[in-house]
Parts: C-alpha cells; sequence; structure tokens
C-alpha cells in the first residue's frame, strides 16, 4: 500500500487565540521546546495562522488595521526537530503545496497608519487601508479593488531554522547598534521585547529567557532566512536552509496566497491561514560544502507565467520627489519606479491607495537594472498587465472605470483620504509636479 | 514591390577614432546638431560603436582596461530628429533588433581598477581584469571564463532623447549638490567637463557651450532614460521615450551583447559594437496621455527562457562583511546576494574575478524581495545554471575544474591577484568568515 | 462580508458503489434529470469518482486492470443545470481549480491488456500493467516508476454539455456507421448499450430510454467536447462549450492529475477521484457570436514550465515498424515518435512497460510538425528532462540504474512479460531492427 | 586573439540559376560529392536559397505560384564533409542563428494550386494564392494579411546526412510500394526523377546514376530526418543527426523565417532565402549509444513565447466535413481544428485564404490531445493572440475591419475566389452547416 494520508503536524484553530496554541510561537530563540518531531525524508503538513494572529477581519473597515497590536504578530508554527539535523548541516525543504484552509477561503492585504507600522510609502500614504481577497481556487479577486484577477504564487514569508544562541547574540548585538545610532524620525528596528512574546511550550525561567533575548521575527536576517518575503518560493521550491542547532527547530508561518517584490505596504501580500506541506531532507555538513552563509533556492516550477511581452515595465532612478539626488541608492530608485506606476494606474479610476495595495501583492517583477552607473542606481518594475480584466497597455489617454473604494478607518472616506498632507505639493525633475490633487 | 532594404542612418568604422565620426556625440546637450532626419514610422538601422570607442583590444592582457580613459566614452549615435515629434509627445521605439558588427564578432567585460572608475565591488576586487566574448550566432562563449555558454538578451545600454534646456539645467544643478556635498572617499558624479566632449557635428560656439553645460552619459536619468542598462530592454521590446525637444534629437549607443542585473562591474556587460534596427513613431501627447515621467517598456517575447526552477537562486540582506546593520538599504543588500553567489561558484575552480566578471554580463536576475522588514532588505539573485556546461546545482561538494584565467594587468597572475587588500581578512555574520584565503 | 465557503453541489463517496450514487451517470443523453441547479456566474465544487468507479486499487498487482468492467466507467458528475443557458448559448467554464480528494492523495496509470480495452500500443504491449502515483501537494510520484517526480497539469478528462436529441441521434448514426463498415479485427466504437447504463436519478421508461439510446463516454466528440483527454484544460484554464439543451445538462468527470499528449497507453493519465473548481457563465447566442461549432478553450497561467531547451524531442514518420509507407499518416508517425522515445529511455534499466505507463501520464508535448511533405506526416515528441532525478540527456552510453518493476497481473514477471508476441521480431527502416529482445 | 570572422563555406547569389551552383543539390542520394570539408567542432556559415530556387517574386500577383515548376525546387547546400564522421556516429548540429540574406529582407508563404502541389486543405481552397511578408529585424508582417506581426521561429525545413546506398534503396523501395498500390484520386509520393536533377559538382555517370537513383526531397524519412519541416528547430537547437555514409555528407536548406506546425499550405512556412550558422561535433557511435533510429533533438532557449494564456486553443475531432466518424485518424482530426480556427478568424473579416496563409506560417501550436478515446482522435490548434494588433480573445461578435486581399492568381478576386467548387456546400456534425457562404 502507498501513502495514505500526509501527517499534520501542526493544527491550528481560528477560534482560540494565537497565544493559546502551544505550537505556535513569536520570537527566535534557540530554548524554545520542540513543537513536534519529523522524520529526515518525511513529508508533512503544517498549519499556519495569518500573520497578525486573527486581528483583521473579513470586513469593510480599515479601523483593526489602524489598530493593530504589532507586538501580537508572526505567531509562527514550531519550532519542529529534524531528525538528524545538527549545526553546519543544511536543510532542504522542499514546499509540496501552500493552501488557505479551508474554512478561510479569504486573506487581507493592509495599509498600516504611518504611524503604527507604516509602509515603504508612508511619506505619500499616512492612513489605514484595506482589500479584502476573496479566494476561488488558484485565483483571487477584491470586492476592494475591482477589476483584477490573478492566481496566487502562493508562499509562506517566513521560514528558517532556530539560532544558536551565539548567532542571536550577534543579532541583538548589531540591530542594537542601528537603533542606538539612530537618528531618523522614525523606528529602524525592533530589540527584543517582553510585551506579547510567544515562547510556545515555554514556561518559567526559560519563557522569561526567550522574551528577554528572543529576536523579533520581522527582519528576515542573514544567517538563517526568516522573514525573507520572496515571492518566489513558492509550490515546488526547493529551500536549503543553514542549520545552527541540534534537530534544526524549524519553524515557519506568515503565509501569503501572493506578494510582489518589496511586499511594498508592509502588511503587503494577500495574508492568510493556511497549511504548507514540506519535505525534509538534511543534507549533513552542508553549509561547508555548498559554501553557504544565507539560503538559497530553487523556484518551482509552476510560477503563473505571462510571457515577457506582458509586464508593463516602468523605469525609476534613485532621484527623489523632491528633486534630490542620492548616490546609488537603490531603495530610492524602487520607491520612485513604483510611484511611476501608481501615476500610470490611477488614470483608469483607482484610488492611489488601491493601487498602493495592490502592487503590494500583485505579482510585480521588482529588478535592480543599473548599479553602477553613478550617482542613478535604475530599477525596474514590471506589472502584469493579464491581471486585469481591461487593456491598461500604452495606447493612450485612459478612461476611468468605476473602481468603488478599498476599505478605510471609521470616518476616512475615498477621495478625501490624506495623502502626505504637506508633503503632498511635491515637485520632481524638470519642474514637473509628480502628483496632482484628485 | 515591398521592402528591399532598410536604411542605415549612421554608419561607423572601427578604423576611425571615435571623435572623427561626425554622427557620434558624448554629451547630453539640445544644441548638438541633428545627424539625420528620419520619418514618423519609419524603420532603420544605426550603427554604434562599443562604449569605450574602440579603446580595449580582443588579446589576453587588461592592459587597456587598467589605463582606460573614461573621458572618451559613450559615443552615441545621433542625435535624430525624428519627424513632428514635439515636447510633450511620446517617442514609441521598437527594438526590431541588435546585432553586433559583422566584421567585430566578439565583445569584452571589464573590471576598471578601483583607481580608475570602479565597480560595485570593488572594494574587494581593486584590480583590473577583463574577460573576451566570441559571438557565434546568438551564442557566446570567452576563452577567458571556460564552461559557459548563453545566448544574448542584447539590447543598447544607453537610449533616449536629448534634454531641453531647463531639463538640463536641473540635472546639472541637483548632481552639482549631491557632489559639493560628497563626504565619502569617492566619486559621487561626473560634472560637466570639456575634455574629450564631442558634440557631433557642431564647431565653434556651440561646440564649446555643449562641451561646457552638456551632462555626462554615465548615469541614467528619470527625465528621459539614458544610460538606464536594463537587461530586458532587447529585441522586441517597445520602449516609450519623453520628447523635451523638437524633433525629439533621438541617441542610442552603447550596445550590449547580454548583461545581468546590475551590470555590477560597470563595465559590467559583453560591451560591443553593432547595430540596431528600430521602429520610431510619435505619439503626439504622449506624456499627458500616459502620465509618464519617465520611460516605460514592454519587453519583446524573445527573451532567452529557462523555466524557473532552473534559476538558483541567492538571498541577501542588508548587514554588510564587516557585521554592520544597514537600515533598509537594497544596495547593501544586493551586494551582499553577489557576494553569497560568488562563494558558491568559487568552489567549481573560478577565481573571484572570473564570477564578478560572469555575473556582470550573463543574464542573472537581481530582484528586490522584501523591502519593508525592518531594518533588513531582501534581494534575490537567480543564476540561470543552464549556461554551464556542467552541472552546478547545489548536491553536495564541488569538484573544482580547470577553469584558466582571465585577461589581468601585466605582472598581475590568476592566484597572486589583489582580493581587497588588508579589507580581505572581512567577518560575516555570527562569527563565520565570509571569504577565506584561496 | 464575503466569501466563506464555495458551495460543493456533487459529493461522492468512495465507500458507496459509483451506480448509487444520484448525481452521476455514464451515458450522454438529453433525458437525464439535472443533479442540481448552478446560477449563471456562480462557482462551485464538484466532487467526482475516478473513471473507472472505484475498480483499481493502491496495490502492487494489475489483475484488477487485468479484469477492469469497460461497462462501469466514466461516472459523471452532474448534469447540472446552468440557469439560463439555453441551446445556441456558449456555456464559459472557468476551471478555477483541480485536486485529487483529500482521503485519497493517490492515483493510477494503468495499461490495459490488449484483449480487454488495449491502448495506443497495444500490438507491442499487450499485457496489462499498473503504476500507483502518491500525491505530495503539486508533485507524484510512484514507487512503480523510480526516479521520477514531477508537478500535476491537473484537468478534466471529460467535460462537456449534454447532446440534444438531434445531436444524439447523429452521432449514433454515424457512429454506427463506421462499426458497420469495421474491416479491423479490433473494436472501432462502442454504440449504447444497456449494461450497467447509469441515468442519474432517472427511473422507469426514461431510464430505459436513456440506458437504449445514450451515446457512451469514451470518444470526445466535435458537437460538445466530452472526453477530450486534453492535458493542458488544466487549472485557470477558461472553456467555451456548445450549448444544446435548455439549461445546459453541463457534466464533468475522469479527473487527471497529470497526462501526456496523447494520453497512450487509454488508461494513461494519472487517474484519480477528486473535486473541480468551476466558474460558470452564459454567453447568450455564443455560438453563432463566436463562429463555433467545436469547443475552445484559454489555457491557464500556471502550467509547469521548463524552458524549451529543457525538453528532449524526438522524431517521428509515418513509416511503420514493418517498414511500411504510410501516405500522410499522423496517427502512425505519433506512435513510431513513442517508439523511439521509449528505444531512448530503456537505456537507463527502465522496462518498456514502465516507459509506456509514464510517456502516457508526465506532461510530454505531442506536436504535429509537418503534415504536408508527402507521402510522410512528422510529428514530435517533447520528453521534459527535469521529472528525471538523474541526467537523461543524450551525452553518451547511459548507465542502468535499479527500476524495480511496474505492477503486473499475478503471475507475470518484469523482464518475463509478453512483448508483442510472435510481433516483436520487427525490422525497421533501411534493415535496421527495431526492438531488441531485453 | 580570438574569433574574428566565421567562415562561410556555400555562398549563393540571387543572380545565378539555381541549378549552376556547384554547392546546391536537389536530390539525396550518397555519391554527390562533398562541396567542402567541415572540421569536428568547427562553426561555419552556410547560404541557402529559398526552396523553390528563386521561383517567387515580391510582388502582388500569385501567377508564379500558380505556374510554380515542383522539378526545381529544395535546391539544398551540400553535401558536406564532416572530418571524422562515419556511418554509425551522431552529427550533433548546433544552430547557432539562422537569418534572411541581408539583401532580401523578405519572404513568401504560398498555397498551390490544387492541381499543381496542393495543400493541406486543397479540398477546401483549390487556388493559388500568396503572401509576401517583410522582415524588419526580429519581426515579419505582409501587406497581404493585414494586422498581424510577429517575430520568427526561424528555422531550417531541411536539415540531415545522406542516405546509405541500403537507405535509400530501402526508401525507393518502400515509397514505390506506396505509389503502386495507390488509389486515390491524388499523387502519393514522387518516385525518383530526372528531370531538373541537380547533383551538385557530378558530371557525366554519376550525374546520371543521381538523377535515376536520387531520392526526392520533399519527404522527410525517419532514417536521416531531411525535410522534416519543425518550426522548433530553431536558433540554438542541438540536433542529434544519425551519420550513414564516411564524413556524413550534411546538407542544409528549405529556410524559414516561420511555420506553424503542420506548414498546412505546403508552400506554408515563410520561404527565404538566407545563411545558417552551424556547429558540429561528431559522437562517436552516437546511435547505438543512444539507441538512435531517427533524429532527436534539443530546442533552444529563445523561442519566441506568450504565456500558456495567450493561446486561444482551437479543438479538432476525427469526423469529417461530411460528418463521417473516421477511427482514431489524427490527420482528420488535425483537419478539422485548422477548420475551425478558420471560421473563427474569418468573423474578423479576413479571407479564408489569408487564414489559411497566414496558420500555415504563424507560430501556431498543433497538439495531439488524445489518441486512444475509440473512435475519436482529438487534436488541439493553440494561436498565440498576442501576433495581432487588435484584440481577437472570445468575448462576442466580432468587428470586420478592412483586410485588403491576399495574391492571387490573375483574373482571380478577393471574395471571388474558389471555395471548394461544388463540394463548399459541405455539412458538418448534427445537421449544423459548417462553411456558409460569404
Amino acid at each position: 500500500m502507498g501513502l495514505t494520508e500526509i501527517r499534520n503536524v501542526c493544527k491550528v484553530s481560528l477560534d482560540i487565540p494565537a497565544e493559546k496554541h502551544e505550537k505556535l510561537h513569536n520570537r527566535w530563540h534557540p530554548d524554545i521546546p520542540f513543537a513536534g518531531t519529523i522524520k529526515n525524508g518525511e513529508t508533512v503538513k503544517i498549519e499556519c495562522l495569518d500573520w497578525t494572529g486573527g486581528q483583521i477581519g473579513n470586513n469593510d473597515s480599515a479601523d483593526d488595521l489602524n489598530n493593530v497590536d504589532l507586538t501580537k504578530i508572526h505567531y509562527l508554527s514550531g519550532p519542529f526537530e529534524i531528525e538528524s539535523a545538527e549545526p553546519g548541516d543544511v536543510l532542504l525543504v522542499e514546499i509540496m503545496d501552500v493552501q488557505p484552509l479551508q474554512e478561510a477561503p479569504w486573506g487581507f492585504t493592509g495599509v498600516f497608519a504611518k504611524e503604527n507600522g507604516g509602509g515603504f510609502l508612508d511619506e505619500f500614504y499616512p492612513t489605514a487601508a484595506k482589500a479584502i481577497w476573496d479566494f476561488e481556487g488558484i485565483y483571487c479577486s477584491s470586492r476592494h479593488i475591482p477589476h483584477v484577477k490573478f492566481p496566487g504564487l502562493i508562499h509562506p514569508g517566513i521560514i528558517g531554522c532556530a539560532p544558536s544562541a551565539e548567532v542571536l547574540a550577534t543579532w541583538n548585538k548589531r540591530e542594537g547598534e542601528l537603533i542606538a545610532a539612530n537618528k531618523l524620525d522614525r523606528i529602524v528596528a525592533q530589540p527584543p521585547n517582553t510585551k506579547n512574546a510567544h515562547a510556545g511550550s515555554a514556561s518559567g525561567d526559560i519563557k522569561e529567557k526567550i522574551a528577554r533575548e528572543g529576536a523579533r521575527t520581522i527582519p528576515g536576517r542573514p544567517e538563517h532566512g526568516g522573514n525573507c518575503d520572496i515571492k518566489n518560493l513558492s509550490r515546488g521550491s526547493k529551500v536549503y536552509l543553514p542549520v545552527h542547532v541540534p534537530g534544526a527547530k524549524f519553524s515557519v508561518g506568515d503565509l501569503h496566497f501572493s506578494q510582489g517584490d518589496g511586499e511594498i505596504s508592509f502588511c503587503g501580500a494577500i495574508e492568510m491561514a493556511g497549511v504548507i506541506t514540506i519535505n525534509f531532507k538534511v543534507m549533513k555538513n552542508g553549509m561547508a560544502d555548498l559554501g553557504m552563509k544565507s539560503p538559497m533556492y530553487l523556484p518551482g516550477p509552476v510560477e503563473p507565467h505571462y510571457g515577457p511581452g506582458r509586464y508593463l515595465t516602468f523605469e525609476g532612478f534613485s532621484v527623489d520627489q523632491h528633486g534630490k539626488q542620492h548616490y546609488m541608492d537603490v531603495t530610492v530608485a524602487y520607491r520612485q519606479t513604483i510611484l511611476r506606476c501608481i501615476e500610470y494606474l490611477r488614470r483608469f479610476g483607482y484610488s492611489d491607495y488601491q493601487i498602493y495595495l495592490l502592487l503590494s501583492c500583485a505579482p510585480i517583477q521588482g529588478h535592480v537594472a543599473g548599479i553602477v552607473d553613478i550617482p542613478n542606481a535604475c530599477t525596474t518594475l514590471g506589472l502584469p498587465m493579464d491581471i486585469f480584466d481591461f487593456d491598461i497597455s500604452p495606447t493612450g489617454p485612459a478612461k476611468k472605470l468605476d473602481m468603488g473604494s478599498c476599505a478605510y478607518p471609521t470616518g476616512v472616506k475615498e477621495g478625501e483620504v490624506t495623502m502626505g498632507g504637506a508633503n503632498s505639493e511635491i515637485s520632481w525633475g524638470g519642474g514637473l509636479t509628480y502628483k496632482e490633487k484628485q
């Protein structure tokens, strides 16, 4: 007899608070107890909550996003013991499938308020906003962003093995130094924080130690991957993960139905609760054998594909919206590239917030194009035209359609939403104004 | 009768110095005289010199690169008058083909010396190096980087219309401010420079004015594109270019047989002399109609394609080689991603300089993955495994092959070449050393 | 609130005999009662039995295939009433997803005995054989055909609307004429047969009439599609189906986890029980508007893709294995093409029956290449090399691996299985023998 | 120094009659003298005439096609001696590039008159017709079929090594038997014919022998490939050819700028004079090592690609236009599939002849879908929608455009051209008429 059922090693319930699940945790720490054991070579299913642990509802208000508690996020499933894995090995993780939970065929994309989370364009779009996505098989669509439908490039936002104590100490030190040196008027990193720390089944002193020392889950980190938010880590991918502790202590979570390169609105993927099916193999001594310091992967063969000629592609450079020249700054260039795309799409009747949400979660291709032509980095953004049910190709003036509205906090309305406040009168380039009043 | 021949509007000679060609120029300025007139709707051929204007030879020494004169580069073909084009229009440029010159079926990829040009990894690889590529139809291969062969994603590095006087003034002002504020120990931008300025057929006062004011050609710029170095602007692409002056004054040059995302070694594409076939169409009032401030494009349908599962993909984060945490810096992350790939490939016997050259010109995919997970930006680099004639997939320890050597300046030998001097003992991450002695 | 659950309009049970399900039927007839009603615009789930109605087991014997009862097959789910659909309309069926039943993550590929079903190569391979496939997410693999794994191009083998009485009469007449004129030593078509006819919820006279007149389900037919067995009618496809009766009477079944072009062994796909998610839209007057007589479709964007260079492609011509020249016969040519591939793959240690099974179900590409160069039709078969976990590229002599065995009927063993009996000493082409003794 | 120029081993002149070229020949025979010698490992250029040897002109009349002399075709370049190649070896032919002759950037697609050549649909379209295609870089377009433009999937129609005397005898015997047994009212194969035989540089008795025995070039043949007309044997392909005589005697010709699967109108590709660049490698003992009897190949990575969802796909079955049921006849099914596509496209204003020409040369995908569901074979035809400059997707009634006319023989006009004579009132399926009067 062959395979009859794939073992489910982590069941989650949408009706029980995230922090009550013993097989979930929201810190990276080597001392979090194992949530179960998986054989070398085994394929298992692992259920995951959405990254907010259920704070966001399937409704038409963004109040929940506006008031989200960011200490209560990233409840990861695990950590799992992978038999025979030891430090220096590589854990070969093959993502056999990712699916939404059958009882919750929907997800959400959000913009956080600038003062509570923010995002890549919060200087322009400081207000919270939300789009709910309905899933029908491989496709998703949203009542908040009409006239688009696309297949999910479904993937986990977070995947990785636990740090060793040494690696953890390195993280806390280097991020602490960044925080200490910060002169920006914004939060640049999150230090360990005991508030709402969830250490799985740990209790007592161990739990306290984890809460006190445990690395926050927001950033991906080079030594283990973690919250890398790579949209192409999708079905069929083989991911090669460094192992730092005995048994690997593998965790996964933050499942995305879809995401664009950059996940620009921060809560930018189509966030969902779901189940991931993974095959695990241990490559003994893999880190040395592969000369590997950060994760690498081979994508799967089933990514949606449209043909290169179906991507309308925007260019951006490291000159910011105030006309200031930056030196080889890809971050600045990518932000400008996105703004060019927003300017283009708003001609069809979408609001900027709708587009910001859409570009966060649709499978846009963000490339580093040129990075050596001083002083301008150049990046590109490829927008798949086939996700729209009308023609967006550049043939002339656009006809505006009725695009409804995305969800906003109570009291905010489409057309009246704040657009960067006093900053909205920004000029660009050779005296051209880049953003009109709507 | 139908088409019998396509008009060639710019012939170049490899036997005549670049600066003697009246249809070439190496500055951006609205006053450079027209090099010819092209009808709206017409398809023409335009020949171009390689970007160094012929300074680099098909030989096994990198002395030419080491001593390159960077004031004598980017001899662009044009500017051409496109009939009926006016400021505010969009010039739709369809790239029908790009080919090397029949009499010169070869190109080169170079690393400049750190003190004379440098590149994205010059902190690590300060010595000049070179690889010559032979073209056989769609394929290229190099005696300096054995065991690779790939089809060209052939394209122009530079394409754009002349700036207006107002746009030009904006460029000079904002780049001048960057230069004035520079505190880095490196050149951050190139101001106008009369040395070796070539203003096409201009003479006398006009020529002097152009030399004095003309924008340098190294950076791409948002208002017109220019040296965007986008590898996917290849055969079949439709490029939408803003028009700033009457007649458009279109120029093109810096043809590349192939390039990787970032063109990381600066002289990083496979540089060549060649001929580009272009169809021109004017879209009246296109800038307003398309809401366009920077160029956009639709790639062509004939890009080489390997299937997503054939790209071995490396991850990198904004923690630099000294273990320092940077805040959301994609530039830092992309550099780290490349280093991860170099570490991987050197296991097969390639030298770091060979890999640096290869990743500059092979069609690697550089993506912005996550740009919101403070403090770490995450980027990926996809390496097409099928360009190698041996298996590079991550299956275990690598077997070293005899990889010969790339070309170096006189006196420098593979195995003895400088690798970052005192900086080579760099540590990375959790106490791991990132670059062993070879 | 948005979507919370997708309505399941047809549940099946693997524990209840197929013929006891009132929402299943195994004949095409306009009088089969509706199994339910679906709104125009609605998305629903429809469960389906495997095409043998559960006759085949997950075990290591092919006795079940050897003794299969071919009057008890193709229990289709339906027919469903689609609100507002009328004759002359087109039913736009969008396949949102296809999945195996969660409780049965496996399928089978079979070769029927020549005297009980046969297949495209039964002259060569007259013995029954079987391979069981295990599903892990998007991937399948088989203990009976080692060293292959591939993602499913999952699809329904049968999809269509009921014939009108007139269309049904046409079918019975033209197929009856073929049967009457048959001089081949094999069954060429199946006339109506009351044995084991299942007419859904019909009873009494209606049931008898359906059994007596109902068209068999084996062939696809131009007027409605039916058992077209098109591997690319997969997830994301939009299928345009002619409507012949009020309410459309839509049926679907015979789900395949994967199939190669031709489905050559007849029971050749990876047959499975599963659930299909479909969105229905009615295009009023669609047949006339689209000039449509047979179904057409737009494939979805998520087909597995490997890049063209990863398909090892075999050529075949309309000269049969006896060296006889046929005139422009694509059927003969395609059979020869497959034999060329079998000869190639057996070098690696696979038995011919294993390869026959594999080429039936793996996503091979079978193309009509040249169909005008008298007297030889030319066809090609593209074999994706990446489904093997070893290198099958044509580099020299092959190394045989231990390939185990597929399942055979009791008493038959790998290495002793019949290979075409007296016909196995066949010659080919210029005196070359095409099939050696093994 | 590296490569400077690629050796051209066969120059052709469009101003000299084909039969005057000593390096061309139009028969397959082992005794045709070598036209030159190529080293094992060498890359060379080989120029070729178009397949009619220049009989067809770039004009707006199809008189030349109507009166074509089919004994004066297929002037192949060669045969070339490949050093060290011996019978039993495999010649690995890598197609580095194919280009039109620079002085002739155009090609043609033709329909032959039914009584002089015919084609796959000559029962429906018995009149000669022609379309001229202009080449601009990778793209082609035609004044005779407006509103389409596509990149060439450029390839040689004919490629192969000479037969041995034994293989040649086999060909002549088996095709002679077909001719002898023919009862169809059409020519089924072409026996050797001395008329206009061109044996390269042979003279005297040898020339006479070749003319008397030499196999005609129309059909591809399993033992060597020859006129296989496989559209995907394009740039970058590696073709593995059996060697039957010492030195291989490799020939190539009949270059196509583009072709659809089937090359249905016989003169159906975009025929052109051009130059092919090939690298040759000898695999000693390759036929036995690879278990190879017919050619195989690996396509190149640069095929145009549109994404699967951009192919509007038609289904056809083996029921002919008279409503007659055929038994598993893929040839019949493919013809029906094409007719379905013609019916669809004529709604936009194209004439049937224009569509017949277009489907012959555009890169349509013709697949064998199901070949086991007695009695109906099912085939599909995928039409890339992106080759049209208007939207052909199935959304409702079509708007007719002004489509001009293809070229016809003198006296024939669009709208009055013969459409199958008395056969045009053909019925189809369940009483539906399949082809209306226009």
